[in-house]
């Protein structure tokens, strides 16, 4: 999906929202074709027919984008977004996205996310790794990945959280790679960017604790995982990308776990994947992926 | 899976339940080589290593079953069904299950099971289809199978369920292929049959009404659906199968159904072929199937 | 992916294919909007990001649709079409495409695709079914559907063919739901609409006869069907979509068959459905499935 | 599937093949329960329900295993295995299987078999990692695991097959983790081991070089990749196991190899585990994978 041929400092993406109406394609296409960017791909889709909300994700080449690309988001403002009462946001495909993770003891997610950005596979920078446990510090530090240790109590919570968001602020994305603790809404406005969890049921089945115990009692003859943006109300935050496992009554309980780990991080690594590309647009409670 | 050259007259198939202990499959498997049975596929389970339950599912070739059977089934009880506490079913392969039907006015799974039983697929016979609306008389008719209107409303369910109860009682199994009321307790003792129903949904998510359009509200990736036994307790019957399908932010509600109505008659006729099959051992809220 | 609440007359469909260049996407929706069309979607694709082959289907909203129908066919071609060596397409909605089948004995898919017509899935009118069997007539019939018995051997293969293409030729699309003939070259010529195939197994594996048997002596642990476009070279033509089914060393070939099945009719039900919604296009041997 | 609660010094795996005859689950049952064994599963399958041969894998219970297993290895043979032209192979399931694997430059296959290695996930021993590219050590190394560098020419590759035969001599598996050389029957011959092989398409389709290329030009909607035990005839050794994923228009072929790595990952590590668990019987072309 990527555009072959073509330098990626000279790919740019344009992602915008706005109240549905007639010609916003249009106007979209024809400002990019006037600023003489050719499309290379292009999305949208309108939550309703009339009177619903529209969404528009378009990769475009543009020679020059790098030098150009404060005025052309001027430019795009001015004549497109603010008339048409537009969210929109202008990047470069060049520039990676910086992400933290954090993570408590298991690795398969942790160690999936760095795999994948080690081969080029995820365009990602990850600047930092926060755990509650000190286990992980020798794996993270083997791709050259600063780890740091947080404990978290009870008691010590708030003081833990003011670390982490002093160790988060300012990155693009942070991804919680089976981070075993409640993430508080502070902790969510002091990091300031967006959060994405790996939850281990296919949502909404399962929320909470211990689901794969739960689905063994339920013999549910399915297993899954859930990629979710973090929200206030745990595990009701937007789905991104879920994925199943077929399982029967000769599996345990840790089997399921075992199971599901393989589904744990190839789930969470698509819709990171998918969210630094710019392709996961928020709608209310769900999302949308270009 | 059927066993070719041998005439389906000569297959018996026990099945067993008890509480595990040492010998179990060399008392069974002795019992019917001793009875010059040969056996043609064996599976077991036990719930946990130490103080479980154990199930059996033995099929077997013996030819001058029909004369046979009840002799066997008389030495199996007396030799070792009764000296080891075993609940033991023995049946002829060549025996159809005998089906009762109750639809409302969704023909998807009512049809899948007809045609299947038609083309010799499933091998039961349907005695009767009951439905609480007359829609599908003509489609049911068209199969050689008797058709019942049984109109339901609050103030005459009880004497719906009583003729209800009068069509289906002595049946083998009693399918709700997308049945829109809820079977009573009464109901399902009287009818004194298994029921096998259809859930459009990948339980335990959604339980209730409407899975689809919650589905949608949610946000998910992945809908599916799921045949289950029949308890009191609406949608927490042990699961027999599940199955689902992708979908995405472009699939409106009616899409979900859409999709979703393929996955249900899938699932239901796996569960029905299963059951007849003798494969489907229940295990507390949940199923062992072999 | 239907417009909630747009009356279908209303609904138009593009579908283009030009050499790529800069500004296709905004020439074609600057005319759409121009012409008083609101978007609904809008899907593209270029081969290659230079020098390649631009596709593109836009589904749009146009009040009065009916009546200008003619009149924009005519302007697109003048203003956009010719200008730019573009191959269009403008189609409407609510004209059903109007299909023949083409059957032999096994009637899983073509009752499949006759149940998803009856119940308004697929939107097609059915005109006529034509079989080398006669078997399948009163199943066909049932469905007010008329069937024509053209029986085929090889002295007799010429004149079926001419009573074949004098059946199906005028129609829109003719779709060989298991099939059991090679269709000629001259057949397909005559007829003059794009042909659908469903091929039993998961091309390029086991082209040609018995599939399943082959699939049984090699021990895939997975089978599946394929539908494409017909061509003059058997097995090879574009494929639309795939499917598989996974299967173990207790399953029989016979049991192979039976699953496959299933996939066969859900294969080729969407093939059929995404090619009448305009949404497939032909890229050399391959598609785009929009 | 393992048993809880029970040390696995204690556990045992008698895996048998013989002429099909009726008796034999009884035999081998009774014999273990004799021998004081309690049977924790139990599969068996017959090629062909008369004629055919019989295959049988029991995972046993049997406190002093490791003591007992000469003499009952003795004891079978005299009265079991002899008797009734019987392959068996009697093994201790705490006896992890020592492997050696082979690799070019691409890790991911290599990667996932060590992870899961050191969690625990797959119970074996890597003894020895041969590549004839330097490029892996470093990664190796990490897991503690020694890595061999056996340059291999056209001229050379005789000498570097007798090295790679002394460095795999008297393993119990070897692995090819995507080993892009092909191996001579005289290695096979001389290692003496069961190789194990992963190819990057769903066999047959796409049997020999650079399948995901091939993939794209014929436009498959789902590409895959196969594990199968390595024979003189190149990709047609016995499958052991396949999984596939979905692609579109969209996906370059780079797309399709980033896709099916992870399919060839997981593909890989699951033939492998089920090979290590003795759960795979080969059986002529084809596999039985209890």
């Amino acid at each position: 999906m990527t555009a072959a041929g073509i330098p990626a400092a000279e790919i740019g993406r344009l992602v915008v929202r706005c109240p549905d109406r007639p010609g916003i394609v249009s106007t979209v296409s024809s400002f990019l074709t006037a600023a003489g960017a050719n499309i290379l791909s292009l999305d949208q889709h309108a939550t309703e027919q009339r009177g619903g909300t529209f969404f528009q994700r378009t990769e475009f080449h543009l020679p020059g984008l790098h030098e150009q690309l404060p005025s052309l988001r001027a430019a795009f403002d001015a004549e497109v977004a603010t008339p048409l009462g537009m969210e929109a946001t202008l990047t470069a495909a060049a520039t990676p996205k910086r992400l933290g993770i954090m993570v408590s003891k298991l690795d398969h997610c942790l160690l999936d996310l760095l795999w994948r950005t080690q081969r080029g596979e995820l365009d990602v920078t990850v600047e930092v790794v926060v755990s509650n446990h000190p286990d992980l510090a020798p794996a993270v530090e083997q791709f050259g990945v600063p780890f740091v240790h947080v404990p978290v109590t009870p008691e010590t919570k708030p003081e833990a959280e003011a670390r982490q968001a002093e160790l988060l602020r300012g990155l693009d994305l942070v991804v919680l790679a089976r981070y075993m603790q409640i993430v508080s809404g502070e902790l969510l406005a002091a990091v300031g960017a967006p959060m994405i969890n790996i939850h281990h049921s296919f949502l909404p089945a399962f929320v909470g604790a211990v689901p794969y115990r739960r689905a063994k009692e339920r013999g549910v003859k399915i297993v899954g995982a859930t990629a979710h943006y973090v929200t206030e109300d745990l595990d009701e935050g937007p789905i991104i990308e879920q994925d199943v496992v077929r399982v029967d009554h000769r599996h345990s309980a840790a089997d399921l776990t075992r199971l599901g780990a393989d589904v744990e991080r190839s789930v969470l690594s698509r819709a990171v994947r998918w969210h630094c590309e710019d392709r996961v647009l928020r709608d209310g409670a769900t999302t949308i992926v270009f």
